[in-house]
Parts: structure tokens; C-alpha cells; sequence
């Protein structure tokens, strides 16, 4: 597949920092930047802006903050970009540069539909102060379908770049991946539509290449599929498919090998039966990252049936 | 997904096998059998019967060989059929007792395309003996199309039950999987089609639904993806996304958790680059079985990228 259109953002220590609390050190990140710049990656996101005032900067890694001194520890200016996440009410308006002395060229609004308003302000602030913007609009599959035709058309309404159709559960299969890129391509009016899988039933991949084929040109991946829980769809899976010349996945298999496997096995990401029970079900997998966790101390009696029954019982709710 | 003529064939034996020549000890075996009967799957496969002429029994686990004394030391009869497979080549026509004194239900003929008059000679065979018979093209994704056309037009003259659509190498994507799934459903004149697929991209599961979306309606599953190099579609994918309601996914929950999760830390199959590289270029995993192995056994430099290289430059033949 080449669409010269198409453009890669790799979220692996953003989304990846979510199973480590984001303490990635700075040597490493930076071996992780340079990396994906030789790999030619479009966006590199190197995590989130979180309010200090909510967050202590002592319980979490420098990667919750993104402070502009530890990015230019890490990263340098170049053909690929830098992406800052931002949490919808877990941001200070007053954490910004103006872009013109920032090395981050696009911050994500992170929102669930129904706080579309709050991201829309957001978006509007750093827009202002001259970043690209993009909102990921999280949990699709949990969202009433006229609930997002409105977050939709107001957004179409706004200058943003771009707008994320996110598969935060790991739930949704071709057929609805299909449906959904076009509503998302046909109501945002022409706005770029990029698309973030998680890999719960093993699908994060194909339905980024579903979204693909259906017009989206941004997509989400992070190195090993690192990311919350069953991770997202894998940077080096893309870099093989699409065939833009400028992609290497080199440099990306050389990252795998020195810092990415040893990881996976410590933070043990990636498709494991509690995370696809939680992606069928259709279920956030805050209880799968905690029964994983426990099955990792090895001070609970593993019992992946009882974990599915509990899952399936709650549903009988009226 | 429901439509009540999918059925669901588990090759764990079988296909797990190639990963511990098939040295499963018969306590789990029957384990397994139980749990998949259990879960209503509608096929096992519990492995090959290979010609002892050609393989020695003492180099090799039961279930290469597949006796019906140890078949029936594990399995019985109930509406969960026993299948066993066959390579062209590779089986003694005498090894075959009368369907009505087998455990066994229907055999499944592996051929290449080229010797499809000897899976057709093979299978008549066994179907003379009163047994069902499905044929599996292997490694489609490297036969030229008129070849392809040609097997599917003699497959279609038999009273064979089924011919598989088979993606060996872990090669194809969804729209490569519509394209030969309408082919193989339109040239084999209404026989039941069947998929089998490999997970070197992640795409095992996501190819296997686009089958069933396009008509395929025999399905190949292992537990925890359990097969050759980076296995096959998972059993318990296809338990959750298949919507019959004799499906139940937990006998293979308590499978996974008893057995396979540490079978996979041993035997590493599944998801990983090198087998990442053989399948994005169309290749037979031996050398990435060989580059993991080394790996594991720790008696090589582990190096990702040169494995990468020399795939890529043995491409530039003449």
C-alpha cells in the first residue's frame, strides 16, 4: 500500500508508558527517537502534558510531562515531528510555550465524546499559540451513535488537523471499522482521519489497514505493539505494509532486539487471554491489568474461567 | 458472526506439533480433547499419519503417526468428528483401517499445488474406505495463478468434502484473502471452502474472518495459536467472535492457562520479527524457526537486522 498521504505516528512510549508509569530513561528515548527517525516515522510521541498540580512529578517518569528541557534531551528537530498527548481536564492552559520556541509541532487532545466542548477549548488554546491539533475522540465503541455524529460535526466545525477513530477496548472488527471510517471521513468534511487500534483480538493491525482502505492517512503504531494492555498495532507491521520508499523498518527491528522483547516480558503487554476477554466483552481493561498484574506477583490463585464468568455475570444488569 | 453451517477445526496436536514433534504426552492430549469437545468445536486434529517407513517412531511423538490405539487412548466418539492429516508423499496406503472400525472421521490431504493428482489419488483412497476427505493447498500465496485455477478445476470433479485455502508463509491481507476466496468458492463449484492461516503479521484471525465474511465456512483454529513458527488463528478468537451458541470459550481458557502458557514460553511461537520478515516477504519460515531457535539456545550473536539484510539481498536474483 502507498498513499503518499499516509503518515505514521509511533506512540510507544506515550502508550507504552502506561505499563511502565513512564519511566523510560533518557538514554534509551533517545536511542528510540533517532530510531524512528531513520525509520523515516512521520509523528514521534513522547508522551503526555499532564497538570503538575495533579500529578506530582515525583510518583510518575518524565514522560508524564513532556517538559520542553527533557524533550531536547531526547529529540531533535527533523523531518519527523514531535506529538505531546493531552488529557481533556488533566492539563494546565498555562504549561505552553508559544510553538515558535517549542520543539513539539502537534499536541492530541485525548477526549471522550461527550467532553468534546472541553477538547474543542483545548484544542482552540494550543492552536492558538500555533501547534497542529489533533483530537482522539476515545472509546468508540462505547459511544450512542447520534452522541458522535455531534462530537463529529462540531468538530468539522473547528481548523484542527486531525481526528482519531480509537478502538481504546480492543473491540471493534472489520465490518465496524469499515462503517465507522466513513462516518468519521464523510462527517469531519475533508479533515485528515487517523485511526488508534488496540490489540485485544489480535486486530489492531488489520484494522488499521481496514481504516486504510477505507481513506484514513494517519495511523497509530508503537514499537512491539508496546502500549496498555494488549498494546496497539505494531509500528513494524506498518513499516512492512506500506510501501512509501522513505520507510526503513530497520531501524525499528535493532530497537525490538535491544530494549523491546526484555520489556514485554517484564510489563507483559500484548495479546493474553484476560485482555481478550475484556476486548470481546467490549470492556475497559483496567480488571485485566490487574489480573495480570497479580498473576505476575504470584500471590493469587490464576483462575482465568473465574475472571471470564465474573465478566459475563456483571452484564446481567437491568 | 452467525451462520450455522462455520464450523471450527482445532490442528493444536497437529500444527503445535511441528513445534515439539509432536512429543505431547497423552494425558494432555486427552485433556485437550475433552476441553474442545467440551467448547463444541466440531473438528480436532490430532496430528499426522506419517509413513513409519519414512519416519521412525522412536525419533518422533505419537501424534506424528497418529495410531488409532493412541487415538482412542485420548479421544471418543461424540459430536466433536477426529480428523488426521496427511502428506502426499509422505503416507502409507496400508496404514488405513475401514472407516467403520476408526476413530477417525475425515482425513485432510496437504499437497502443493503441483501435486494435486497425487492429493486427489491419496484422498480417493481413504474416501473409498469411507472416509471424509479435505484437500489443503499449501503455501498459495506462492503458486501462479493458471497452476492455481487448474488444481482448484480438478478438485472440483471430486466428491471431496472440502478444499483449504492456505496462507503457509503468513503473506497475505485482507483484500488478497477476498480475491482468492471468491476464487476458490467460485472454482470449486459449491464444495466447502476452508481457510488456514498463519499469524506472521498478526493476521491470522483478522484473514480468517474475512473468509467467513466472503463464504468460507470451515475455519482453522489452535489454542493460544499454538503451530509452526508464528502460529495460527487462535481457538478462542474464534469462540468469541463466533456467535453459535453451542460455542463456549472457557474449556479453552482453562487449556491456555494449564498448558499452553508455558508451552509458549518454551517453544516461543507466535508473533515475533523473524518470523515477522519471512512473512511480509513471502517467504518459508525454516530460517526464522532456525534464527529462534539459535536464540533460545543462546550459542549465537543475535542480530535482527542482519537476518533482515540477508532476506532482503538473496531477493536480487537473475
Amino acid at each position: 500500500m502507498y498513499r503518499p498521504e499516509i503518515k505514521i505516528l509511533d506512540c510507544t512510549i506515550r502508550d507504552g508508558g502506561l505499563m511502565n508509569n513512564w519511566e523510560f530513561d533518557k538514554a534509551m528515548v533517545k536511542e528510540v527517537f533517532q530510531g524512528l527517525v531513520d525509520a523515516g516515522i512521520d509523528y514521534v510521541e513522547l508522551g503526555y502534558r499532564a497538570d503538575k498540580k495533579q500529578f506530582s512529578p515525583k510518583d510518575h517518569g518524565p514522560w508524564r510531562f513532556c517538559d520542553e528541557k527533557d524533550l531536547r534531551d531526547v529529540a531533535f528537530e527533523s523531518d519527523t515531528k514531535i506529538s505531546v498527548m493531552l488529557d481533556v481536564g488533566r492539563t494546565d492552559y498555562d504549561a505552553f510555550l508559544p510553538a515558535s520556541e517549542s520543539i513539539v509541532s502537534m499536541f492530541r487532545v485525548a477526549t471522550y465524546a461527550k467532553d468534546v466542548d472541553k477538547a474543542i477549548h483545548l484544542g482552540k488554546h494550543v492552536q492558538d499559540m500555533g501547534y497542529e491539533v489533533c483530537v482522539n475522540i476515545m472509546a468508540a465503541s462505547h459511544v450512542l451513535e447520534p452522541d458522535l455524529d455531534e462530537a463529529l460535526a462540531q468538530l468539522a466545525d473547528t481548523d484542527f488537523e486531525a481526528v482519531y477513530l480509537v478502538d481504546s477496548f480492543g473491540y471493534f472488527y472489520s465490518e465496524q471499522i469499515h462503517y465507522l471510517s466513513d462516518k468519521y471521513i464523510n462527517g469531519l468534511g475533508g479533515k485528515t482521519v487517523g485511526i488508534h487500534c488496540h490489540n485485544n483480538q489480535q486486530l489492531a493491525f488489520s484494522n488499521t489497514v481496514e481504516g486504510i482502505i477505507k481513506g484514513i492517512n494517519f495511523v497509530d503504531g508503537s514499537i512491539y505493539g508496546m502500549g496498555r494492555a494488549a498494546g496497539n498495532c505494531t509500528t513494524e507491521l506498518l513499516l512492512g505494509f506500506l510501501k512509501n520508499p522513505k520507510y526503513d523498518v530497520r531501524p525499528v527491528l535493532g530497537l525490538i532486539e535491544k530494549y523491546f522483547e526484555s520489556l514485554k516480558q517484564d510489563l507483559k503487554w500484548g495479546y493474553e487471554p484476560p485482555y481478550l476477554i475484556t476486548g470481546v466483552l467490549n470492556k475497559h481493561p483496567r480488571t485485566a491489568l490487574a489480573y495480570m498484574k497479580s498473576v505476575g506477583a504470584g500471590d493469587c490463585d490464576p483462575d482465568i474461567v473465574k475472571f471470564y464468568n465474573e465478566h459475563v455475570e456483571v452484564e446481567t444488569v437491568d
